[in-house]
């Protein structure tokens, strides 16, 4: 794979001096043009050490304007970043649309530096390449152009390199002590480097390989290769920017099925209720503390139709959990950071440290339950939405956090009652709206959405707990208890 | 002063569920009104422990609506948190206009605890105190409303309610360790926080005590005094929205002024360029280097007119910082998140941590140059930025940031030269807006406005440089040997 970037590519200086002026105008205008234009820009920047990664992002910040551009050199890491999941950190830097964020160091650099030095299986690199492969799809269909650049060296190119840079009082600095000891195994990282490559070249990502060796020839080849992927998204994006698809019929639901088929007469006296609630609040402390000592983290996420329950079924089991462990979050209308960012980012934005509790009130969800029946976005956004949300719940759960999804079903006739209810306790009319009236004329299409998602995300990891909730006492009981013996099975390890 | 909280407020049952209902009810309508208001409410939970304060956030997440509200309990801290100066870690909590932030623990906790155990001297509390002071003053002219809580239990009622604690094993966990360390202090914490009190009560964010013995007084007590602090100010944004305080007359530059003195004749060959950058440069690299190494961060800032050069001077500048070590900020229209926080939120978000460098190109001086200029603030809100930004500047250079200024000084003709130049040089062009010729006409005032902002925000721990920039390799070198020079001198230490 990589011989193709040693067979000695140049470009000369006055070719160079030719083209770059050309080069770099067209690439400003593509810049300019993506500042309009709904998507961002990722651009990798890896490859092997002393091939010039940082002069090349220096090359990008001078012929670009810098103003649109963040650079993001992955490296050593925080406490705040170890306590979440790994792609955590990069979550958090991915660019908002009309802007460009430049990776030196990404998702591929520790698989990789790991593989090398044999503390990851073979299958265990498959695994994690398959990760980066639907993450990268993820933000390839979420309005994110990937761009991959490797620099490539021949084992000769680079060890000339690195002596030429340590040979000058000037440059001696760069060569680390780590880049003797990556070019010890440069045989090894080559092979891994290669499979990794192979594995995640994609339509929709595929990787550049830059010979890195001539300057000019790799600073040219790698703003052309930038200049061609944007120029091609943004005639994509204005081809389809405005095109609606016709919007997919609103789903029936089969019945019965895993909601009508609860039984909604299930209920709990007040002096049961509250015998059980005394016990279970006790037991929920005992055991988010347990979860704090041992470094664990929990994430609870509550669905279901307006005026279930969830708010209050929430308030019963946040009082019994220290303020300083939990934090809920109430999910509303994006902002506009948000809205310029893949839909799961808001929620990756709070995820908990290790020992904590996050509460969703209402989640990532809505993007099959609202999204999908409102026509927010596309049916081909929603459809996406249960691999995507597998895929994120997976990388939540195999960091060791505890989740549970619970989704609270009323009764039509339940909800209109505590509608009117609502409408005439003055405290309680905050919580209905107009929304909420339209909302219920689609109650059948709501179930059959709710369905089509149990079905497809409920996992044995992150299971979904269907909650008769017509009773308010039944409902709460029912929510704490399934976390109590969770978190007890959990903890007993 | 904590005398009036100890006289046995009680409110008995009836009066409560009389009561109650009605306080709900004017809450509730009054956070809904202010989710359309331009303001934000900091509620302070503060007081002694075994005080409910835990109990009160409860309450107030079960009264208020929920999803307009953050908890936050500020207690450890994170080495994202520690890497950066103290009261970064409340600047990244601080709510958004229309919300609610609940905060158990803040800016007071640290300094009270520290002076009880001896490790603040009596002159440092106060000096804290007086930053505390600057804060709060700074949130309230900034659309932030901060209402301060503070829960009071008398000596015996504090121990009676801890025991109570501990006698059943329900509760018994709430009652940690440190609670009877603090226990024996008793006296002291009250001297040290009725001395806190009483020196940051003010006229826009008053202190108030609640007498916490009995749980419905709390409850009412806490749930009025919120009510009647937010109606007040509702009526006060509504009696205040949209008027417009007739914009300040331009000034005019007094000459010969510190700019109009520089000599921009200053230049220096290519050849002495080349020379002397290569010099630097590798100077540079050493020093950034030797920065990390030491922990320490820095921050240059970058203003002046445009076209003035700030864009190359920081590339000739980030060339030789190793790419994981700098940041560089460009700073541009403020995001709808940005836009509801106060001003400076946006740059304490991207503020180095240990070892690293940001640089700003344009930074909040904007407050008092541009917004000033333009009227895109308010003449009183740029009067007072100056105090804010020394107080902000001081806590970074307190926190051992090495922070430098520049401003880079061209004259009018080199100006339009250089307008000239964009406009016919293709891939300069978008370096020049219509807003440029704009700015252009009002050349003087903004002179006069930068005059100001040095000799009021210069300081020895965050000078101001002035650099004569009509030729770019004068301006060039003066930056980097300057900030050489001050690297030298504070990393010789």
């Amino acid at each position: 794979m990589f011989e193709t970037a040693e067979v000695g590519n140049r470009i000369d200086k006055r070719a160079f001096a030719r083209e770059a002026p050309k080069v770099r105008e067209a690439l400003l205008k593509a810049q300019r043009a993506l500042a309009g234009a709904g998507f961002s820009v990722v651009l990798h920047i890896g490859g092997v050490e002393g091939a010039g990664k940082s002069e090349t992002v220096n090359h990008l910040l001078a012929w670009l304007d810098a103003r649109g551009i963040q650079t993001h050199a992955v490296w050593d890491s925080t406490d705040e970043e170890r306590e979440r999941p790994f792609m955590w950190r990069f979550w958090r830097l991915l660019p908002a649309t009309g802007r460009i964020g430049i990776f030196l160091g990404s998702w591929y650099t520790a698989p990789i530096i790991d593989r090398v030095f044999g503390r990851l299986t073979a299958a265990g690199l498959d695994q994690a390449l398959d990760r980066i492969l639907e993450f990268e799809k993820m933000l390839s269909r979420e309005n994110v152009l990937v761009v991959k650049l490797w620099m490539h060296l021949s084992k000769r190119a680079q060890e000339e390199r690195l002596r030429a840079l340590e040979s000058s009082r000037k440059t001696r600095w760069r060569v680390r002590k780590v880049d003797w000891k990556f070019f010890r195994k440069y045989d090894d990282f080559r092979s891994v480097s290669e499979h990794a490559l192979r594995k995640t070249g994609t339509a929709w990502s595929p990787w550049h390989i830059v010979a890195a060796e001539d300057e000019r020839y790799r600073t040219l080849t790698v703003t052309r290769t930038i200049l061609a992927a944007l120029t091609e998204r943004l005639a994509a994006w204005k081809e389809n920017a405005g095109k609606k698809i016709p919007a997919a019929p609103l789903p029936r639901p089969a019945r019965p099925n895993v909601i009508s088929r609860l039984d909604l007469k299930l209920a709990l006296t007040d002096k049961v209720y509250e015998r059980r609630l005394e016990k279970l609040q006790g037991d929920l402390n005992r055991l988010t503390r347990r979860l704090y000592d041992r470094r664990r983290s929990m994430i609870l996420v509550f669905e279901g139709p307006d005026a279930a329950g969830k708010g209050g079924t929430i308030r019963r089991l946040t009082s019994c959990i220290d303020a300083r462990l939990y934090e809920v979050i109430s999910v509303a209308a994006p902002t506009d950071e948000e809205r310029a960012h893949p839909y799961l980012w808001r929620f990756w934005r709070h995820l908990p440290r290790l020992g904590r509790v996050t509460i969703y009130d209402r989640s990532w969800y809505g993007r099959v339950l609202v999204e999908r029946i409102e026509g927010f976005c596309q049916a081909s956004d929603w459809q996406r939405a249960y691999a995507e949300i597998n895929a994120f719940e997976e990388q939540l759960t195999t960091f060791g956090i505890v989740v549970l999804k619970f989704w609270l079903a009323i009764g039509a006739d339940e909800q209109l009652r505590r509608f009117k209810d609502r409408e005439t306790t003055p405290y309680k009319q905050y919580k209905i709206t107009e929304e909420d009236w339209r909302n219920r004329k689609r109650w059948d299409a709501y179930e059959a959405a709710a369905c089509d998602m149990i079905e497809r995300t409920s996992t044995e990891a992150a299971p979904w707990s269907p909650v008769e909730a017509n009773d308010n006492n039944w409902a709460r009981i029912k929510v704490m208890k399934t976390v109590a013996v969770r978190l007890k099975r959990e903890l007993r390890r």
